[in-house]
């Protein structure tokens, strides 16, 4: 019986095959005489492209680059006549769906973050960080006006800023990957890509204001811009780099001193992980709008409501009955078991916050990522000389991050860190997103700057792999 | 250092409060001058008050409760000249991720409920299932016209309809708060409230098609209706009934072959609770559209989906390594202390997928029930004649399930059978929510439903657990 039904079952799964490579024409064919319900297979075919892109991480490659490249392809299909996926380029509820995605992210990646973490690798982090924000802003600032003279003034300061935030995500990743996390040269770069996002964030803000405002004032002049996402109210450089440090640093100080009453006003009420996760969201969506209040983008808001939480104030919910259960169950077991059990007993404890959120995070952050690289026009690159033009931002791009390296001090691999602090991602994204919404980064500019985020993003990965081996050789 | 930070901490929390409170009046005073972030306040605020309302499982309330109360407090702020909710009533960005909400929480409970939960109680269960569907049914329509005649002849069938879904979430909480989950009472009542909701979807279904079309036909017509979302194309009861039972039964043959080979596929890319997570999800909404594309509500879909995925498939993930070291270490502890340990461990191992649903479930759930909330107009209730409409029709829910416990056979309690059927909750309030969108339900019997489902929200758990207690005490 039990082997009928295995054979039964394999006959049958090909059939499901079919089945699903029927599903999508189906549903094309029976157009929508309702909309909710086709959201629901609108995001269902993005996440399982998404996920079937992931087959990138078998050779080693980062999924965000899996789900860009999938964006890229979907977004281009009109150009071989298939136009499904054309309405969700700039459908409302699929462009909430992704910018909540960004936020999730960006307070992922704050959670994973902490404090603690940078003051440890101190002075060589932030150094690597500075030459890692100057030297790209200005090599694609410079670069720009030699390889495309004539464009919008704004438009090369974007390339710049575009160059210059590392990203903590794919970074953090790589060296995980490898294993090499506890390595110093890993722990500089995860610091300085850590100080870079919040470097390049004001940046950030600051070039937006100068391309809404045409210009840069000293004095504020508190004018509101209209209908638009990330609104700066004030072209003032200093009161905009001013207004962007007295919210992180209010926003972390506030918040330390914050989160423990939150903590145990909502313990009062109920406990678990439930709650956890609310306050958690809560807290990153309050401060993704106080952010805005700001005049910051929603995304720095998150960030340092991600900063601020750290897992110390949720220990209050862990339940340590099993913990000592499980000691006392132990008592006679070798050390070397012991050793093994512990471990994964502190793993089970430490049900961390970033745990929780990630299943929002693997539901909206790949919908930001294949949204983004469907806004990829595919057509641009017909051009060898966007082509061509790109090669030599990344080439930039590289040397600018390598340069960083180099600053690093004594003790360390200074190419290993160079190499580290190369992957751009996420957050080069979003200012590029950001810039093509102002209007200012034109498709040209927008392809530019995808080829070199995926480049960067596909090159390091086996250099890094290289030169962490040929460290370990010696 | 460390008692000056505590102190510090104490005097902060109270301006960090004041500075909370502040807060809404001043989000409130900036206006909108952008779309998305003001999003993320919404939601943020919305989910902080239902989260707050939870202090209702403090007196032993479900949640579901108090964020139904809150949605109908915030709805009615208007009533005191605070519109601040006003426009989230009708936004369609929130009433997508209300409706995404109801999708994830009927996924869930197909999750939570088994085929062979309903199997083992078997006969008992589908009686009293039966008879708790068409004793209300007939119940609430005899008596809707009885008590409010003149009306729609629509109206009257909805309010049966309404009358028929014992609320699964509910009932499993309300025994599993208790501690009753193990007799054979709660088995009985928890394999009827699951064929209920099979029986109430297929009522609701048929409902709306007599709704939509004005007529029932015997043959079917293929006539499509347009943007409406839960679309009958076919008014034919066998046909509608046939179209239900095929995609239900369908659903779960052809998934209960499909998923093993869909899992093996993916585990094949990448493995671990991301990918786990993906699959269920993208499973979850695919249905959701295939059970919309067969003519059905698309929580139909997403219930059958839940239904279909089973722990069992994804056993594939877990790890066996940590279960091995665990019963090594313990090979010498006494048996009590053992038992314990392997009971938490099974817990670990059990990574169930709800587990891994719950944070989206947490986070778009609480918005559905506050938004349902909200759509109650409490001026409708200044009429006394409402108010005992609603009492009477609320009795008539009572009497209707108690019959139901009646029949449930010998060697079990048939009251707390038939009170422990009695709680109507999300599944009453979406047949409430689809015929007011169908314009047959008006904003007084919508009231009259809301507060019926309070009512037998709110009775239920005390007279339970009393029942509880005094045959615990024979």
């Amino acid at each position: 019986m039990k082997n009928l039904r295995i054979n039964l079952n394999k006959r049958f799964q090909l059939w499901g095959l079919m089945f699903l490579m029927f599903l999508m024409p189906m549903a094309y064919a029976s157009g929508g005489n309702s909309k909710i319900p086709e959201y629901f297979l609108w995001i269902a075919v993005l996440l399982l492209l998404a996920k079937t892109s992931s087959f990138i991480e078998k050779i080693k490659q980062p999924a965000v680059l899996g789900e860009l490249v999938m964006g890229v392809l979907l977004g281009n299909l009109i150009l071989v006549g298939f136009g499904w996926f054309e309405p969700m380029k700039h459908d409302p509820i699929i462009l909430f769906l992704a910018e909540l995605g960004v936020v999730i992210l960006l307070f992922q990646i704050g959670l994973e973050s902490y404090i603690e973490e940078m003051k440890k690798v101190g002075l060589q982090a932030l150094l690597v960080a500075c030459v890692g924000v100057i030297s790209p802003f200005t090599l694609g600032y410079v670069a720009g006006m030699w390889l495309m003279p004539g464009l919008d003034p704004n438009a090369y300061l974007f390339l710049g800023a575009t160059l210059t935030a590392t990203s903590v995500g794919i970074t953090g990743r790589v060296f995980k990957d490898l294993n090499k996390l506890q390595t110093r040269e890993a722990q500089i770069v995860l610091g300085a890509a850590v100080i870079d996002d919040v470097m390049g964030l004001i940046i950030l803000a600051v070039v937006s204001a100068i391309v809404v405002t045409g210009a840069v004032t000293v004095m504020p002049t508190f004018q509101l811009v209209e209908n638009f996402p990330y609104v700066i109210p004030d072209p003032s450089i200093s009161w905009i780099t001013l207004k962007a440090v007295i919210f992180l640093v209010g926003a972390l100080v506030l918040g330390s001193l914050f989160s423990p009453l939150v903590n145990r006003l909502f313990s009062m009420i109920h406990s678990g992980h439930e709650m956890k996760f609310s306050v958690a969201i809560i807290l990153c969506l309050l401060f993704a709008y106080l952010a805005h209040l700001a005049g910051l983008a929603p995304i720095v808001g998150a960030f340092a409501a991600g900063l601020m939480l750290e897992p110390v104030h949720f220990k209050v919910f862990d339940n340590p009955e099993i913990n000592k259960n499980m000691q006392v169950a132990m008592v006679n077991a070798d050390k070397n078991t012991r050793d093994k059990v512990n471990k994964e007993l502190e793993k089970y404890n430490d049900q961390h916050l970033d745990r929780l959120v990630a299943p929002l995070g693997d539901f909206l952050v790949p919908l930001f990522f294949i949204v983004t690289g469907m806004q990829v026009n595919l057509a641009t690159l017909s051009d060898p000389k966007i082509v061509g033009i790109a090669l030599v931002i990344t080439v930039i791009a590289f040397i600018g991050k390598l340069a960083a390296g180099l600053v690093a001090g004594p003790g360390v691999n200074k190419w290993i860190i160079g190499w580290g602090m190369a992957p751009r991602g996420e957050v080069g994204l979003i200012f590029a997103m950001i810039g093509k919404q102002l209007g200012v980064i034109s498709d040209e500019l927008f392809s530019v700057v995808i080829i070199m985020v995926i480049l960067t993003t596909l090159l390091t990965p086996p250099i890094l792999n290289y030169l962490l081996r040929k460290q370990e050789a010696h």
